[in-house]
């Protein structure tokens, strides 16, 4: 029992923390996902370590060695936070209906792809001639500017009440797509660190196997719900349609990323594939109470992650700024103009929404760092860019939203019961 | 991302074979809970070892420290268990007035003091001189016998759709009095087998401590929670009441763990805090769908804790079988005194239900083998005693209950769409 108290005062801190930023957030007009951000980088142990530090019960779980105890910490608030990412993207995939993603699927593909084009071309094309590093290091650059976290936008895009949104749809369709991109680019770098040369027959496995499994989950998936759904009520377990839902999220979420695709895809593929059964076995209603419940962990911890003393060192801020200007300013460009044709607001709200890089540039840049192809203050540039992207994109969107009177959200409709369902 | 795959894998098979259990338990008519208990038992590191192997990922984080990461493993499962039960008895609470509670109150008292009395004197009593075992040894055989872990009854209760009986509330309000009287002999125990003497002063501390805790919660909490919850309305967050109950919920979880008592018993009273706003604001409804996800992982992992090897040494399991049937007789006739007066269905309920040790015996179990007060084959029996004093009781609760015609659940009102909330 006592080696977990001071888990339980932690989750009890953060759930906390998210609260009353989101209390505060609301009141200012702000997003509340900002607030959460936030909140997790103040109480972080980058800033007033309320959290993360094992207590005397854990540490003697491992025999008194307090790094191995922090590193359990960390594992621990890993796995909570992909759990609430996990339930973010399920709940909006349950928003999302198969045909209504493949109805935009072609500009949801174009937009992946030049939203990763325009951002790797340019950083690897321009951090290493220009700024006078090696190449494997803009390799590195290039990629971890490559990948979308999409989990922020989806937050940002629910909360807006605007998730049915042809905007919305192209942005989740693209972001599946721009997931399995970012796998085979990742793949590719990987292989020029550590042998210096690319096995097509490696990075072509890993493509297919991720293409099959988006394939297979959305058309074999989706049908099997049509075809069985309704047969899941002659189940004797309670509720088992719920149940079963959430065990296909679980599923999919694990296979996924044991194939290398974020766990969130899957996550998202399951709820998507459960859209159809929604509405008659109010899945969604449901999954709303386990989001409020774990979601605010997601963001919370991630926010602790930020390192404030990365900002204080001018050399890195400088590069670091470049590059994040650069990371925005080709998403923007790059998924922008796959989104020629339509209303410049929603060509603007598609660039800005691709461009969260959140804990996926991160992930390409740690890898850099353990293979030694990046050093580190080149990490820190990356870990600057991954923050500001993603702490840039919330109130831009929501002021994006907010110009529009198509799409213009009431303070009356957000704060009526009603409004807590909007979708429903 | 890699260092967790291996533990959603481990999620997602948890929480398939609980609801496989759950299933095939159903269809036998048997309770669900004792499926999943067995399904931990079959998948877990005992027997299949389907779960519970840190994968190279996270073996990684640790430098390549494989006993670290499966202690890493451990610490995760433990938490994501106590997550579930302290939901389930955070719910269960949710359920329960402190009106309903304070009126069978000096009956709850009595049933947990001869509860606690009756298995300790006995187990003290008769363990030492009948079985030659040292006086500190049936010290603690004594102690580890007195707690019960009132998650596994609250769970059949639930399920059978009596919780809101009089036995079901008297069970509830023992059970919160007996985790305070049984963390006052453990404190008493560890004295003994730590320093030779007990201080009474520590012992007190700690006592009024624990009283303290519980009755400034039920009375204060509930006070304010009538007097202010309409005012939570007045919260600009999303869906404040259910927030604000979850907040509480994690808060009295941690901080009851943290002053030596239970975490469940912080939920339990966090619930009961809120079942007077329970109706107004829907807390039970949308705490539902969170108990059916989480709860599973409690029984489940509980059940993979089961170390049947304990079984196959002959010497051990005798004397076992002789603890656990003094174990099942001594709640039996110590809280059935208690309940004199009551038809003898009533009567059996309460002594049954406050049977199970569950993880609380396996506690004072771990502290004696930690100090040295007692042998292993002494803590693989109190393993075994609280195994199968667990075990026992759900289907017993059943039959106790299908005899009564008064409580008795017809199939129908279990499988109608109504049935899953017989609460609401």
């Amino acid at each position: 029992m006592n080696e977990i108290v001071g888990l339980l005062y932690d989750l009890f801190v953060i759930f906390l923390a998210a609260k009353v930023a989101a209390e505060v957030f609301e009141r200012l007009q702000q997003p509340p996902v900002i607030g959460e951000l936030l909140a997790g980088a103040l109480i972080g142990p980058h800033a007033l370590g309320f959290i993360g530090k094992p207590d005397p019960g854990l540490i003697a779980l491992f025999g008194g060695d307090v790094a191995a105890a922090e590193e359990a910490v960390k594992a621990i608030y890993h796995l909570v936070a992909e759990l609430g990412v996990i339930v973010l993207l399920f709940f909006v995939g349950l928003e999302t209906r198969v045909a209504d993603i493949l109805r935009v699927g072609g500009r949801a593909t174009l937009v992946a792809v030049l939203g990763v084009i325009a951002p790797f071309v340019l950083g690897f094309g321009l951090v290493g001639p220009l700024l006078g590093h090696s190449q494997i290091e803009a390799v590195f650059v290039g990629a971890a500017m490559v990948a979308t976290s999409v989990g922020i936008t989806a937050r940002v895009l629910r909360d807006l009440g605007v998730i049915a949104s042809v905007e919305s749809r192209i942005i989740l369709g693209a972001a599946v797509i721009d997931d399995i991109l970012a796998m085979i680019i990742l793949a590719i770098v990987a292989g020029l660190a550590t042998t210096g040369s690319v096995s097509v027959l490696h990075v072509g496995a890993i493509a297919v196997q991720a293409v099959l499994f988006t394939v297979f989950v959305v058309l074999i998936g989706s049908g099997v719900v049509r075809r069985f759904g309704l047969r899941l009520n002659a189940l004797r377990m309670d509720n088992a349609p719920f149940a079963v839902a959430l065990l296909t999220m679980l599923g999919l979420a694990a296979l996924s990323a044991s194939i290398g695709l974020a766990a969130i895809i899957g996550a998202f593929l399951a709820g998507m594939v459960f859209a159809e059964a929604n509405e008659r076995f109010e899945l969604e209603q449901q999954a709303l109470p386990i989001y409020q419940f774990l979601v605010p962990f997601f963001f919370v911890i991630t926010g602790s992650q930020v390192n404030w003393r990365l900002f204080l060192d001018g050399g890195i801020l400088g590069l670091a700024l470049a590059i994040t200007g650069l990371a925005l300013l080709t998403k923007l460009v790059g998924c922008g103009a796959a989104m020629l044709g339509y209303r410049w607001r929603s060509v603007a709200i598609v660039g800005v929404g691709m461009a969260p890089r959140g804990e996926v540039g991160l992930i390409v840049a740690s890898l850099g760092l353990a293979l030694g192809a990046i050093p580190s203050e080149v990490f820190g540039v990356v870990v600057i860019m991954s923050i500001l992207t993603t702490l840039v994109v919330p109130p831009v969107l929501r002021w994006l939203y907010a110009r529009d009177p198509e799409c213009a959200i009431s303070e009356e409709d957000r704060a009526s019961p009603a409004g807590l369902l909007p979708e429903l």
